[in-house]
């Protein structure tokens, strides 16, 4: 546990068995970490309920912030941001400095929709990025984008790669990130169309932190880890291979001794710390949010990653959307 | 085992260890099966070192077609089928009637593009599928494409929802095969641009052998195979996640008692019955390749499965090209 008071604003009411899970997971991370404080944003008599089981000293730790609509899974996300939704007012709480960081288990795009709309989105990244950080036998491996956004180009994931390489710095102490592509082979060539136009941009590149691009990976690394710290890919194909390697280790009887897959990832692109819990997150599932949450804060890594963006910025990383280009 | 003698070509000099481990693929295969017979396309010496341990029965199983040259996997796609490699003169023998199948753990490309034009594509199939089948705990689940082609169109996605559906009933005797199109939430409308236009094509498709359309799915059932029988994707996506599961079975310390992924695949929508093993496939893999032609050859899988397209074929689930798509 790194040093310091984290406040981290919680959507009480994201995630599809919320609030029940979201508060089963607020009061497993009070317990764990002394030095959380949580910003609790819904309704009050939702909030109530978990303040009344927690001890005086817990107490002191919470504030309640009183919203009471929730974003639907069949909500539009455009739409979040623009409504009184427990979500905007988690972001709203981050935008404003009461919070330093915001966990939701809601509606991934509600989600990112609210914070690049409340936060506003880091200079050249068009396209905010969901990460995901697996346990591997060799240490973490850094995937994305696992469903920050679903339609990606080439320079989207040149963007990409250098922010993965940032943030396995920034976040996990990886020294000299090996960066990969993911694609259906390691021969240089192949791939679809994407990727063979993604793989020179990739390989031009100068990554932050001393990050190091490896080539072409397959899906196989991404579980084992041996050829990359960094893997990237677009954000349809990141989800589906996350909520496969999860099904086998359903499968396989349970995760590896070095853990499963996580069911929390940050939220990269975007000027604040967020972090997304799967919809069907368990109250672990949540804590474990959380906890990743005020080990960004802590770690400042938002700011940190934002910094060696700018520092190394080149121009053909950028991943601005041109006037021709349609953005859904 | 099917009653029956197969007749298979194999490759001997397709894959990353050939021809080591196609021979000992053959060897196993020719062992396990009685009524197999294998017609061993590759170098005399190579089919002569085989040759020299088997037993006087086994011998009379073999035939030798001598042919020097390999596709490597660094050749363009395109370049096996204009040389006389030994892909291409595997794909020969099932045209010619002197094989009924024919197993290459080369280049998945090369593959193709020989069985393409070697046996011919079906009416209506532009892209044919590699379809493999993962053993889940409520039976096997049919995975498709897993990297026939790599740039898929909605219109592909769902001809090759058909193409899965008649394959679960044929070769696995699925009956009412349930179909889902696997993306990144359950919710109607969840998906990059290709799978929201790929959805309603597909729920408005009459599928062969009762097969019937249950929407989205997630990575997560392709493991599980709890909410689908048939999982439709692109082939990058398909190639990518069963790598992925592959490489989580691998971290948990090895498949569930079910079995593991397969690295053998049936190529769907060719003339033909080809199938295509890993290019890391070891001789076990080989060997289940080549029992997995023998069965579907035995269950005349590859016409019925044409037959089945033939007699359902809507105009809407062509996957035809139109003189404004280009192909790669």
């Amino acid at each position: 546990m790194e040093p310091g008071t984290a406040r981290i604003a919680v959507d009480l009411l994201g995630g599809d068995d919320a609030p029940a899970v979201v508060v089963d997971g607020a009061l497993r991370a009070l317990r764990a970490d002394p030095d959380l404080h949580l910003l609790l944003v819904g309704p009050s008599e939702v909030a109530g309920g978990l303040v009344d089981v927690l001890t005086p000293e817990q107490r002191s730790r919470v504030t309640v912030r009183q919203v009471r609509h929730a974003v639907t899974m069949a909500d539009q996300p455009i739409r979040a941001p623009r409504a009184a939704t427990t979500i905007r007012a988690a972001v709203a709480a981050v935008a404003e400095g009461t919070a330093g960081a915001v966990v939701s288990a809601g509606s991934t795009g509600a989600t990112v929709a609210a914070a690049a709309l409340g936060l506003g989105r880091w200079p050249d990244v068009r396209r905010p990025a969901l990460v995901a950080t697996l346990p591997a036998v060799a240490g973490p491996v850094v995937l994305l984008d696992v469903g920050g956004s679903l339609e990606h180009r080439s320079t989207t994931l040149a963007r990409h790669a250098v922010l993965g390489s940032a943030y396995a710095a920034v976040a996990h102490s990886i020294t000299s990130p090996r960066v990969g592509l993911l694609s259906v082979g390691t021969e240089p060539g192949k791939g679809d169309r994407l990727r063979r136009a993604a793989d020179p941009l990739l390989a031009a590149l100068s990554l932050p932190c001393d990050g190091r691009y490896v080539g072409l990976v397959e899906g196989y690394d991404v579980a084992i880890g041996e050829r990359a710290d960094v893997v990237v890919t677009d954000g349809f194909t990141g989800n589906v291979l996350l909520k496969a390697i999860e099904g086998a280790y359903a499968m396989a009887g349970g995760p590896p001794t070095s853990g499963g897959v996580p069911r929390a990832a940050a939220l990269l692109g975007v000027a604040g710390t967020v972090v997304v819990c799967h919809g069907a997150a368990g109250g672990e599932d949540v804590a474990s949010g959380i906890a990743l949450a005020a080990h960004l804060w802590r770690r400042d890594a938002t700011a940190r990653v934002a910094a060696l963006l700018a520092a190394g910025r080149p121009a053909d990383t950028s991943d601005r959307t041109t006037h021709t280009e349609v953005i859904p």
